[in-house]
């Protein structure tokens, strides 16, 4: 016996209504369901007019309801909660049917839950959904891993409910085998912490530096929102600074505690990229920010430390400024995004998922929350090169950067100047000129390590590891 | 029946050995054991003078011959090997005995650990040991965890083989419980990785724009090492330097390939900090400074990017300049230890291990890879004050740290429009810059979250959480 839902969601929180009703308003059959059936009811009577509902009272009718091979998504708390569900589920049902997880999970959370899963017979495909609850209604970007067959039974009702990009593709592809779409997800995540800081640094130059009001920045946000920059990101920047807080009449950011709270994907992002051997300097100095400024105590302990007061600039001067801050966020958001996409390319060669770095920029092109026009020349960056090692690699981005470099350098200059922290715009501007060093001083640390922990060392002259008996004669021996 | 051993060695490779010959050398009768028996003939033969061995062949011969309550240090790889040895022993053992397990292991593994062999009634003692084979043979720094009964059984010992500081105190000291000794070992290793980055940089620094050859930067390391910079990683920086390789008769550091490998513990230093929230950048960087380095196809494909040469500076300019850099150093390095203590700190909250911040600066004068005169100003900063929040918040520190600001602003200006990667002193200088702030942008990143995500938001000017209705008519809805 087989039910009429193409689609199954349970969990109905924010997320998992408002995806329940993106689907319904495309057309399909929804079975939804809830542990307290409340919600459930308050779904369909509240938004029963959008499409056909199938509400479940139990797990039983939930899985009665759908239609075979069933495809069921499970919209809860990351963690436990997904194992608790799943468990609740699985079996009820028959081979070939796919469970699906839209949650935040762990990609390693969903490497083990697909492979148990599979012994199973069952496919069980871990979903990144970006956009928040705004995108899970209008067309979120989608991130779906899971095997190439349940992508088949599932692709198509998830490209209906995908947001589109300008050329009328789907934000959702196939990103690859098991934990693949949560890794990119984690990864989009990882890079919108590293956007918000540069972001955040831009608008404190621009404030302290150039000596603008919110009202001001907003404007000159708006305008970069029409360049290059042009992203959601830099769009709702303008309306945050624009906003007025309706009580006292100050500009909304100034009364706002400088505290900035953090879910985890930002610092899984930067655990994991360690563990990979990736250095993603952008996004860890973001996470950072994020705590420090959580740091009460700490702050306060050293509110008294000297330093210089910024001091704003004049009027063609502070113009002057604010195009060449706007020079140093583009030159540091290549270098984010090309951390960003050496992660995720190291973790497609590590796990074998065989990630196309094109398709992932094409799909983050709109619906989640690093959309920008900035990705389509990402795309095509890959397209024409797919195995292009860097973004940086890039002839265009190369280009870019390269012609921003000496504004990007005398911002930074000014901030360590005038005592303004810009631990992003910093951190990328080294990445930078790391990469592009004849030599780094990294000899020295390894002649350290030979020094100190016989770790032995290679030469520039020939192959082979060397050590040198630095306790004895200070000879060298061969050692491999 | 009881055997005539104080102590006893499994794993007879060169750190086992060393630290075999250490307690034998100090008038302790010592079990030895090696899975090969031919490491332990070997011992035994070429070093038998030094003390009294009691070579064992078998795990029954080495536990007999260990007096009762035994006491047994497994020096063997960490990750499965240990648990393996564990396995091998802890069912010949009696209730009261302590097994030590001397390798580099993850916190989290002793704490796992030292709770199965408790259970079981035997005391496992995770000891975190520094200074390399060298300090293993003649007084290393020693990190020992476990209960406290433990350490009445086996901090005697210690006490006895643990370098000497100064003023004769023993380089040991009881950490905590369970994890706590790893745990400290592991930071001690983070800060090991930024001093080492912080000195890659000076290094850099006097090279390209003071335009110093190596052996006159070994004289500059030598005479800041009679200063307040005063330690073992200076004191080999100079000897590296120094050193000229015999077969092409040109400065070592020159020969050395410049990619500094790593073998796992500051990644994990940054994994936990990240976990506990506690900004770690300048151990952070110098983890990926080494990973930039190894990424050869990177670096390849960067090499034409465009950026200034440093242009070396000229007599009385560069001798002013290295002074400067000597300022940064000092400055960059007091922050380095101030994000390492705050990370024991919050672990030490977090586990509720209790551990003497005061003491843990004490016991790394000596014996270990960053022994240092400045470690016993950190004790007696803590000792002071054992309550304080962070070290910039000691008289001392910020007084020296506010002298060297303006220098230390100076070099990494210098060194962004030179491009010279400097992540470690800029990294450092943006954490300082960050927690004096008055006002951080973190609150432009939070207003920014509550309008994608509705993650709310505090105020400046009364309690509770705060939504604004950004898709809405923008009024605020209190939340809690």
């Amino acid at each position: 016996m087989s039910g009429t839902a193409q689609i199954g969601v349970t969990g109905l929180a924010v997320m998992g209504r408002n995806l329940a009703r993106n689907f319904a308003r495309n057309g399909f059959t929804v079975a939804v369901h809830n542990r307290t059936t409340a919600k459930t009811d308050a779904l369909v009577k509240e938004f029963g007019d959008e499409g056909t509902f199938v509400a479940a009272r139990t797990p039983e009718e939930f899985v009665a309801a759908l239609e075979r091979p069933r495809r069921l998504i499970i919209m809860v708390k990351a963690g436990d909660p997904t194992d608790a569900v799943i468990e609740e589920f699985a079996p009820l049902l028959d081979e070939g049917d796919v469970i699906i997880d839209g949650g935040n999970a762990h990609f390693e959370d969903t490497r083990r839950r697909e492979k148990a899963l599979r012994e199973r017979g069952i496919h069980f495909v871990g979903v990144g959904i970006s956009g928040g609850e705004e995108g899970a209604l209008n067309g979120p970007s989608i991130m779906p891993g899971g095997s190439t067959r349940s992508y088949e039974s599932l692709g198509p009702l998830l490209e209906k409910i995908a947001a589109k990009a300008k050329d009328g593709t789907p934000c959702t592809t196939h990103i690859g085998p098991d934990g693949a779409g949560h890794y990119v997800k984690m990864v989009h995540n990882g890079i919108e912490y590293a956007d918000m800081q540069l972001i955040a640094e831009a608008y404190d130059l621009l404030r302290r530096v150039a000596g603008y009001s919110p009202a001001k920045i907003a404007e000159t946000f708006r305008s970069w929102n029409t360049g290059r920059l042009d992203s959601y990101l830099i769009e709702i920047t303008a309306e945050v600074l624009s906003h007025t807080d309706p009580e006292t009449g100050k500009p909304f950011v100034d009364i706002v505690q400088d505290r900035a709270e953090q879910k985890g994907t930002g610092r899984w992002t930067v655990q994991i990229a360690l563990d990979l051997g990736v250095p993603v300097s952008g996004i860890a100095e973001a996470v950072f920010a994020r705590s420090l400024s959580g740091h009460a105590d700490l702050r306060e302990a050293a509110r008294e430390l000297p330093g210089p007061s910024a001091t704003p600039l004049a009027g063609a001067e502070a113009a002057k400024f604010a195009d060449r801050v706007e020079q140093a966020l583009y030159a540091s958001k290549i270098v984010s995004y090309t951390q960003g996409f050496h992660q995720i390319r190291a973790g497609s060669e590590t796990y074998d998922w065989k990630i196309d770095l094109g398709a992932v920029a094409a799909i983050w092109r709109a619906g989640c929350i690093i959309r920008a026009a900035f990705l389509d020349r990402i795309r095509a960056a890959y397209d024409a090169r797919p195995d292009l090692v860097s973004l940086l690699s890039d002839q265009q981005f190369a280009a870019e950067i390269g012609a921003a470099q000496d504004d990007w350098r005398s911002v930074v200059a000014e901030a360590v100047r005038q005592g303004v922290p810009t631990p992003g715009f910093a951190a990328a501007l080294s990445y930078y000129d790391g990469l592009r060093a004849d030599r780094l001083p990294a000899a020295l640390t390894q002649g350290q390590r030979d020094f100190f922990g016989a770790h032995t060392y290679r030469r520039t002259d020939r192959t082979g590891s060397f050590h040198t008996l630095w306790g004895g004669d200070r000879s060298e021996t061969a050692t491999d």
